[in-house]
């Protein structure tokens, strides 16, 4: 296939996770051969490796060394240990990490590179990934050209970000993304108390979302903390007497959108 | 026209603000009369008036005592105000509020209740009143019915629901939109320190509220906290050193998310 030109031997992936997951089906359905998955776990990798027609394998040193890509998708602690022990010929290396630095990769490859998709992936959940933002960084403009067309062929939205300022979208995106979803658990905890379905908040967490997409997330404030309606903040922080975790959660950041509104 | 059986003498709007203003547009669009919008600023008053084509005052003996009905969607301090000095002679009186029991009603009228829209509100914002889930409590089976019967003309989600339930859910409301939202502002102030636009998050917001919505936020939770990755987590807090603020929110909605997971 012509999209191969740069990647015709071959992409090894190694992790089998929610990011491993996501992206070797979307390197397969573009057309990219999968040379190998690799995984602590066998049975994983293989589950993967059914799903995209490649080898797999549990033993690094299986790892072929030949290949034209290296997806390093993997918790931190493994990410180390693998960058010392990964045998690459002449491949691109590439974490996927948001908070991981380039450096990593200094003194151990020629041709390394970040690959971060600023999405979250669970296993079981398609993602159309022409949507997906990607943050690209390479050590040189080769394997930043290189990079760019791979990531070109899943998605429109492929920005050369450097790993500072990575690091910071990241953090954006874990108030966005993990700590807005934890606001859903604490939701789903008191409604599940009174029998009321999660999915009746549905409307409203979509209009959320919207209005702060559309008019920003500043505009778009409501609620008895920007009001500093005190009456039903106590009452609110009163029915809370159960849950003294959510109860902190709720006094901070009632304070804080009050704080961030009153400038 | 036939939807005004029960309301033909029409509907008084006491408030001008979200609520309001939403409420007023949904139930002149439904083919309802509006008999008077009432507020203390006469110029919001006039302005929504308006839109549907009612009489307007800031006087609030100006406001007809003969309406079917008459919504109080006002804040909490007036709306005390309001219950003390209204003029009704046969009409339902509703509040709109989710916190407020319908017990200020009692004593003052004869036909009362509660009529709460579970969404977020904000002017110049076009809602599809069909998708909102409506609260509805009632001081007898004949208010009940005559509530019913408006909800379900401009939503098919219309439950009764009383006081300590919807109290409850108003809290529930709180944390998945108020509170999402702060962590939406949250994200928007570390990416515009980075010239980042907050539309970037775009499409990692909208899968997050996918997936709590299909899969429930508590199983489609991801990220460093949940991981208890405590070389991000800690890296994130010191990136977080000139926003004391946002440090504290960091580190506590982590250790929840951590604790909520282990369980």
């Amino acid at each position: 296939m012509s999209k191969n030109n740069s990647f015709g031997n071959g992409i090894a992936i190694l992790g089998s996770g929610n990011v491993a997951t996501h992206l070797a089906k979307a390197l397969f359905n573009s057309g990219y051969k999968i040379k190998t998955i690799y995984s602590r776990t066998l049975e994983s990798a293989k589950e993967l490796a059914l799903n995209v027609k490649s080898d797999f394998t549990n033993n690094l040193v299986q790892v072929p060394d030949d290949a034209d890509l290296y997806v390093l998708a993997l918790k931190d602690e493994i990410l180390e240990y693998i960058v010392q022990h990964l045998k690459v010929r002449h491949g691109i290396v590439v974490h996927t990490a948001g908070s991981i630095s380039i450096e990593i990769f200094e003194n151990t490859f020629n041709n390394f590179g970040v690959f971060y998709p600023l999405q979250t992936f669970t296993k079981g959940r398609n993602i159309d990934f022409s949507n997906v933002p990607l943050c690209i960084e390479a050590n040189n403009e080769q394997t930043k050209n290189k990079l760019f067309e791979l990531a070109r062929s899943l998605t429109n939205q492929a920005d050369f970000i450097d790993s500072e300022k990575r690091k910071k979208i990241h953090l954006a995106a874990v108030f966005a993304c993990n700590f807005s979803n934890h606001m859903y658990s604490v939701a789903l905890h008191l409604l599940s108390e009174q029998d009321v379905d999660f999915k009746k908040l549905e409307p409203l967490i979509k209009e959320t979302v919207n209005k702060a997409i559309n008019l920003s997330p500043d505009k778009a404030q409501t609620g008895p903390a920007l009001r500093n309606d005190k009456k039903v903040i106590d009452e609110h922080i009163e029915m809370l007497n159960n849950y003294p975790e959510f109860q902190k959660i709720y006094k901070l950041i009632s304070e804080s959108i009050y704080k961030i509104n009153k400038k």
